[in-house]
Parts: C-alpha cells; structure tokens; sequence
C-alpha cells in the first residue's frame, strides 16, 4: 500500500475533531501580549491601547458573519448564522456585543468617539482584521465557517481574564467585563454549530485540509492583531 | 450664473423622491413578457418557465441583502436591515419568502427539485441575477439601498398580478400565491425604510446621481431577466 496516498484517506470525524482543537497551540492566549496582560504587567494605558484597537477586530465581526451568509447557499444554516449578527449588533439601541465592548471602553477610561473614530488604530490590526473580513468575502463560504472555530478555544482565555483584570486592574469597573462574561455562555454553542458544519461539509481529506488551513489562518489574525497591539503599545508606559 | 453649475445643486429631499419614483417608467411592470402574463397570454409551461427562472432571482435575494449587511457600517441600520433576511428566510422549516416562492412552483405543477436544482434557469437570467449580486458586494452599500428601490413599485404590480392570476390562470391554487400578497404589505415598508437611508446618505447631488443610477441598474437586471425569459419562452407553446 502507497503511504503517501494512505495518508491521503479523510480524517475520521473524530480525528478531524482532534486535529482542529489541536491548532490550539496556535491560539492567542499564548501569545506575549495576553501573558503580560493576565500576569498584570500592563500599564493603564497599554490596557486602553488594547481595548481601543480590539475594537476594529469587534466591529469587522458582524460584517465578516454577514459576508459568510452573503455567500452561503443554505437557508436552513443561515437561519442559525444570523443569529451571530443579532448577538453583536443587538435588537435595540445599547445592546449587543459591539456595545458591550464600547461599555468596557469607557470602562478602562476611554471615551466612545474616540473608540469609534479608529484613531488609536495602527495599521497592522486594521491589515489583520481587514484580511479576515477579505477572506470571508472572497473564499467559500464553509471555509469562513472554519475559520470561526477559534472559537472553541475562547471560554478558557475569557475566563482567564476576568480572573485577571480582577486581580491585577481592579481600577477596571467589574460592569465593564460583561463582554467577556457573555462570551463564555456565547461561544460554546456558536463553535458546536459551526464544527458540526465544518464535519458536514469537509469530508474528503483536501477539504479537511483546507478548513484546518483556514482555522491556522484565523489563529495567524488573531497573532498579528496583538504583535502590531504589542509594538506600539511599549511607548506606553 | 453658471447654468451647468447651477443644474448641480443637490436636488431638494422632495425633487430626489420624485425622480427616485420617476423611474417607474422603467420598471419591468410593462415589459411585453408581464403585459403578456397579465391578459392571460401565457401557456401553462410559459408559466412554469416564469416561476423557475425567477426562484434563481429570488435565491440570490437574502445573498444580496447580507452583502449590504457586510458592507454596512451602522449596527443600527444593519438592524432594520437584518428583517429582510428574516422574510426571505423564515425563522423555521418551511417559512419565509423563498418557501412561498417553492409553494408557487408547486401550485404551476414544478416538482420543488427542478426548481432547486436549476436545470430550467437560463443564462440571461442567471447573469442578470448575478450581477445584482456582485453589484451589491462591490458597490458601496449605500447604492445597494438605493438599487432596493424598485420595492416601491412592487405593491401595484403584485395587486395586478393576483387579479391576472385569478381571472386568467384558475388552474393554478390560490394557496401558491401567498408570496404576491405577502409582497403587498412587506414592500412598502421595506422601500419607506430605504428611502429614508438613500436620502440620509445621497446629499450631493453626485450622490443623488449615482442613487438614481443604481435604481436605473436595478431596473436594467429585472427588465433583462425577463428578456431572457420571454426569448426562452417562445419555444413553449
């Protein structure tokens, strides 16, 4: 038997499980940013620096989860997708997760217009997340899906960090961390969905490949997002 | 005073709607294929042919309006906007606007398969359809608002189409209309709605263009469809 065609064979369901929740070593929990961050070394400005530049990743998502449905041809799948976009945009004025993050904006002492106006932005979130919110345009649309499946890594990081910014920034109001608290809850069913959609619809080996491709792609997003956040936050002692 | 200058001041809120509403005269409402529906012209599979290729248009709406959604940058207006995809959706199994259009075809004798899968959908039709689509994900949102416009002349045609239905089609059940009647009460809301946005948005007079130009390239996709669909058409006597 030729091995290099062996190892050609699809995944079983459950190996294709175990090799996408095996990207977590891609995750950015681990990257430097996040460890200073969880370990208190942050300055309140470096805090707001984050949060001000999160932000342009937070407001790209909705128009990422929108692109994803724009290009899916299933309704039964989009009935579920849009649901992401009524949990960011909200039903009414001063809800969702967008304004969730606003709250903890002004929460660690940044004003709204300043948040929403991108001038604390550097370039290098805005060239990470603008590729996210490219991807889901212009690449199949199962492949947005996986790219999504960072999600299966975020409750733990969430919860680190409402540990943390207990701890370590306690001048943080603890109303500000709704965001993060909402996540924990949030993310487990969205990532079910979207890895149930994922094992449907990757079944040959190549299209396991490239949903595994599009999730290091996502973690690669999120990396870069907290380099460029690092770099230019150490003028900011 | 310079006249060419002067012709290029903004269009007062009133003169805009009017020359928004003005382009009725190129609605598909008169196009020799519905003229010829309307007085009963239609064979039975001239019918089927309508309801087939139209569902390819009708598909490609919920597509179209989570491309605005991808493109918008206002939760609040991605709000309203986000019920669009709702109706065409439904909330569940065998709800919503494309369900309706599937209940049409059954009631003109299609089997829901030939529908799905498109083996009756002509390329005119398809290319008129696609390029709605790609217009909305290329072009800046505000002009996929304005390109929804022909909603506001949807109500009248949809009135004439039940009565054609009813006088000149009998053999086709009363229940395959809903989507029509739907239409009555769904389209001048949704067209309000637009309108409001279009005249927020296009305040120079460029823009005001450009808003009728989208209008007029939305027009031009519903008038060629039916081109493509008449020309296929005549074949089935």
């Amino acid at each position: 038997m030729d091995t290099l065609l062996a190892t050609r064979e699809p995944l079983t369901p459950a190996a294709f499980e175990e090799a996408l929740r095996g990207q977590v070593h891609r995750y950015h929990h681990i990257h430097p940013f996040h460890l200073a961050m969880h370990e208190g070394r942050l300055s309140r400005p470096q805090v707001q620096h984050w949060v001000a530049n999160r932000y342009y990743y937070q407001q790209i998502v909705p128009k990422k989860d929108a692109a994803i449905l724009s290009n899916c041809p299933d309704p039964a799948i989009r009935r579920v997708w849009i649901e992401r976009l009524h949990t960011q945009d909200g039903t009414a004025d001063g809800q969702g997760g967008l304004e969730s993050w606003l709250h903890l904006a002004e929460a660690v002492g940044l004003a709204r217009e300043e948040v929403l106006d991108e001038r604390h932005v550097v370039p290098g979130v805005r060239f990470a997340a603008d590729a996210y919110l490219t991807f889901t345009r212009t690449q199949p649309w199962t492949l947005g899906v996986a790219a999504s499946l960072t999600e299966l890594f975020a409750p733990d990081l969430m919860r680190e960090r409402l540990a943390a910014f207990a701890q370590h920034y306690a001048w943080v109001d603890a109303t500000g961390l709704a965001y993060f608290q909402a996540r924990i809850h949030e993310a487990p069913e969205e990532s079910a969905f979207a890895l149930k959609v994922v094992q449907q619809y990757a079944v040959t080996r190549q299209q396991q490949d490239r949903a595994l491709g599009a999730l290091r792609f996502k973690c690669d997003v999120l990396w870069s997002l907290l380099d460029a956040i690092e770099h230019t936050a150490q003028a900011l002692r």
